[in-house]
């Protein structure tokens, strides 16, 4: 406390007479049998120090209401809970304050090598004095149209996990799963020279990776100790025959800060095996990090990948909604730029116009594009040196083409730029296309939302703009129910699942919104669930990247108002289960196969193998519904399954509609 | 003049030395070969006598632009033409304003016969008169509500019609289709006594109709002569061997007002076919009449049949759009009541929330209903009287049932208020019941509105609408254009269409709305087109209003923003030709039968027999592209052509997703 308490804190404590406690709940709890669930330590402990009701009642009551709730669940549960209560009571510890921190003063700060944007304006808002900024920061730090910087979470080490992954280099076999599931981007691959490893901080452990492309590298499983929540999905995904990542507490791994930061600090390598496979990918860097979302989130490790595959030009319009919160929770923002700078352009819309706020952007970037390549012809036509007609033909010819347009358009603007000209006309051209030269490589145009935006409020115009027939990309992160807005039901919540403001469980079934749009035969469709198929997921992603026209995934999400029963860690594996019991199905619908004369349909789900109502009962969202009305309940149950049942039958068909 | 001309406006002539002209340019455009157009007649009569450049040089320009707007369509239709030109020039004759018309006054009309509501309002507003009404005029007429009566459209007798229906008994074979597609309503079967064909005016002529319900009664083929428009649709889908109908000149019918009059003021009689048939169907009142659609309308006779069928207990929520303009005219109202003064509520929300609009009213009446239902409950608890109780319960059993609910509601209005109670409190509930009356009888909630509404701005709140379950019925009138808003496409236009404000041709296909309703499954859906099939129209819309959940029926709509190259007077036979191409698919949904274990989809279309290109070439909607853009077109007209064939390939195959 004396270490880390800021000393306008240590001053109120002293100077005004205040008591001071501390309990360590997360130690209690793990010890009582309780995981992570502190709070009943901590209801108690409050009863124990408020006093507003004799502490023994406070205590009775506590422990009646834990009889009430589980005594069906049995002695072991109620007697684990009566422990909480009194541990609650007993271990609160009350701190003495040193007479010293009446004029307690900070140090000042070391120049710790923050950005001054950091130091000036985000540490101040997080300190939660933002509204003693001046205008004038403000305008020294470039804010005044309303953007922000990229890549400022990265500052905030906020250490909020109690068990962070400990990685075991020897039980390791490379296939970067849990960096591919991170809903953090905290475990990254880093490949490393033997010199890079010699120089590395104590506490660096590699392995040899395998594969022809990997050869001479050592691998190095980096965790951002400071900025992992503690979910545990790595872990959880890790194949390894004996796990090689295992949830350790996080103070056991403070040797690898210096590691993290050591790794991230080396200079840029290209990915020697490209990203088209799931291993590949994570040798990308993730232009999402350690944003605000939930522990064991389902949409940011998404969001993430496509980042690692596009993001260095991905231009994102975000509806309403949890994405729009991690996406950018002010001041910090998770999207970040590579070595390069670039990184994505992120913005956020309403609730009820976010696709066409997209296709408004990407229209806007195709027409200064047009412009461009207007001013690439008149170059050529014009008369330029070989070497920029050269360059300016070989960019058109590229323009559209994501990947290859990067290094056309690196060497129009080298060319051009090198170029002395002594045409007048000319070289007005040439600045032109070197004002606008951000605009030259192809974008790629993200519009990101929840099921909440795409199946309700926004459908009306997603629908316009995948009938557009533009090269848009959607994502949708279904989490079947209004997530940030507060748990009502949405058009994608299935029959049987309560909301928080629809205790009677949906009546009506899932919007079948894949089905709808596959039925403008020009739209890429596709339905995924990273934890059932890495593979497929990737796929998906790529092909809708790469079809010229408007594509529309629709990515299971679980979420923490599922109420998984085993809890967030287990995000990754609950997609699993949702295919395997055929709650959720995976298809592609690729427009492109169509044109070649081939079925454009591709049924990725296997026949479901489990059993449903096991599956939809894992989660609180349908069991509760049981408790509160046992009769509906039952009768939703069967429902959903039927629907599940039907809407799989139906798909194992869909295809013969195009054969 | 002298006999027609409002005194006011004589005055004004007289008394400012105004000359004053008339030309007869529909016989003259008759005449020259030009059918109904008279607009070159009217455009040279006007430099004739504007003067505004000498007459000879405005005669020379506009052969000039005759020539160069027809001169590849041949010497006949340039020479008509100059005829025009001619004509108006030559054939302008001026009145000599007789000097009593400056102190011209009008007779007082003896009492016509007219409402108060009509003299006072309706007359006023459509002599461009009513800045004059003051605010007393409202309140006296009881529209301080927002609400106008219904049935004034009745009253215009606009006489627009050069040519209206003759209608030849002997030739006609009683089916009734006539009748059916009518537009406006101005032509009805009446079935009269021979007592009544004793006491008709002269010109009536009657056949005696075939089948065992009719006998004894001789059919009368009513004719509105002052209500209609001459579109002629009635003339060209009459099946009879020689022509029951011809268009013949308005003067040569005037004996049929006095007809109409007689046979609209015979007492009501029941409808001795029921209304299960085409036949059948139109011996039922429509209660949408002598609308200010365009002749010929392809909307109106959809909505007309609907009012026949259910209009007696109907709800409409209309968007806007064509049939909110001619659903209601205002002053003039077009939908009207029924002997018992019972007809559809209408009213008119926006462009982006009729769905909705729509079903909130259907929440409210059905909230007001259960309400009802609760007190009926009281009623049988409370101890009535027997016969209370029985009509209570009769109500209750039937009280979703909606042509049965008319006797129950009747009988239980009846039972209740002759009875006369002792017990104050089931007096209370009886009295509220009667107050409440008017939601006794089940209503038929209905949705309407043209594709830019369904397809596009509303298409959100449609979907939402759907989903919800609800017993709503939806009915767009699919014209695949925004027609009343000036001619936008929408997403209901296909490949290859332009529209006055797409020039250039719609790039992308038509939105299968039907196939995303169907999606849900527990949506009814069909697709109709009135013209193609009268069978199937009435079967969709009678299945659509039974099924109780939410109904679906996309209505194929000829428009003049078509440009229908033979005229709006084939609206009806181009349905069938569109059928006929491959153009329109008609089919319908039926959840029910899924319930049964039945397969719910029929596809009612036939495999087309007849040249697409044919058809769409047919309507200038299509061929002119082909002048503005001749390659475009021609792909376009391809991809049209492909698009249709396989959406009728994929519709064949559809069914069997439900095996």
């Amino acid at each position: 406390l004396n270490e880390h308490m800021p000393a306008d804190k240590k001053r109120i404590l002293a100077n005004n007479n205040i008591k001071f406690y501390t309990i360590d709940a997360v130690a209690l709890a793990k010890e009582i049998g309780l995981g992570g669930r502190i709070n009943t330590i901590m209801q108690s402990a409050f009863f124990k120090l408020a006093n507003i009701i004799p502490i023994d009642k406070a205590i009775e009551y506590m422990k009646g209401a834990i009889y009430k709730s589980y005594g069906k669940k049995g002695e072991d549960i109620v007697n684990m809970n009566y422990a909480a209560v009194e541990a609650g009571v007993n271990a609160v510890k009350e701190i003495t304050i040193p007479a010293d921190w009446a004029t307690a003063t900070d140090t000042q700060d070391a120049d710790n090598g923050k950005p001054a944007f950091i130091k000036n304006v985000v540490d101040v808002i997080n300190a939660q004095d933002g509204d003693s900024l001046p205008v004038s920061t403000f305008v020294d730090n470039d804010l005044v149209d309303g953007s922000f910087p990229l890549g400022t979470s990265k500052y905030e080490k906020r250490g909020i996990a109690v068990s962070i992954p400990e990685w075991h280099n020897e039980k390791c076999i490379g296939c970067n799963q849990c960096s591919y599931v991170c809903p953090h981007a905290i475990i990254r691959p880093f490949l490393l020279t033997d010199e890079e490893v010699a120089a590395a901080p104590a506490g660096m452990k590699t392995m040899t990776p395998k594969g022809k492309a990997l050869e001479g590298y050592k691998l190095f499983m980096a965790v951002a100790a400071l900025d992992c929540t503690g979910c545990g999905n790595c872990a959880q995904v890790c194949p390894a025959p004996e796990k090689a990542l295992t949830m350790a507490p996080a103070e056991t791994q403070d040797d690898q800060i210096a590691c993290w930061e050591y790794v991230t600090a080396l200079p840029h390598k290209e990915n020697p095996m490209g990203k088209k496979t799931v291993i590949g990918s994570q040798f990308e860097q993730p232009l999402l990090e350690f944003s605000g979302a939930c522990a064991g989130c389902g949409e940011t490790p998404y969001a993430k990948l496509i980042t690692q595959l596009f993001g260095d030009r991905m231009y994102i319009a975000n509806a309403t909604g949890c994405s729009s919160i991690w996406g950018n929770s002010a001041p910090a923002t998770p999207y970040t730029t590579n070595h390069k700078g670039f990184g994505p352009a992120w913005a956020n819309s309403l609730f009820e116009d976010n696709a066409e706020f997209g296709l408004g952007i990407y229209t806007g970037v195709a027409h200064q594009r047009d412009r461009l390549k207007g001013l690439c012809e008149q170059l050529i036509a014009g008369g330029a040196k070989e070497e920029c007609a050269n360059a300016a033909q070989a960019w058109i010819d590229t323009m559209d083409k994501g990947e290859e347009s990067k290094a056309t358009s690196a060497a129009l603007a080298q060319t051009l730029s090198s170029c002395d000209c002594s045409n007048d006309d000319l070289k007005a051209i040439k600045d032109e296309i070197l004002n606008n030269k951000e605009h030259l490589v192809a974008k790629s145009q993200w519009i990101l939302g929840g099921d909440g935006w795409a199946y309700d409020i926004g459908y009306g115009g997603l629908d316009h703009v995948l009938a557009s027939g533009e090269n848009v990309n959607v994502l949708v992160f279904d989490t079947e129910v209004y997530s940030n807005t507060g748990g009502q039901a949405s058009k994608s919540t299935p029959t049987g699942a309560i909301a928080k403001l629809a205790q009677a469980g949906k009546q009506v079934k899932k919007k079948d919104l894949a089905m709808m749009a596959m039925s403008y035969g020009y739209v890429y469709v596709a339905q995924i669930a990273m934890g059932a198929d890495y593979n497929q997921c990737l796929k998906a992603i790529t092909e809708a990247e790469a079809y010229p026209g408007p594509s529309l995934i629709i990515a299971y999400a679980p979420c923490i108002n599922h109420g998984i029963k085993t809890g967030m860690g287990t995000a990754q594996a609950e997609m699993k289960k949702a295919v395997a019991a055929g709650y959720w199905q995976m298809f592609r619908f690729n427009p492109t196969l169509a044109e070649q004369g081939k079925n454009p349909f591709t049924l990725d789900s296997k026949e479901p193998t489990s059993d449903y109502k096991d599956y939809i009962l894992s989660q609180v969202r349908y069991s509760s519904l049981k408790k509160l009305f046992p009769d509906r309940a039952e009768d939703l149950y069967s429902k959903s399954e039927a629907q599940a049942k039907e809407k799989y039958l139906m798909y194992t068909k869909f295809g013969k509609l195009f054969e």
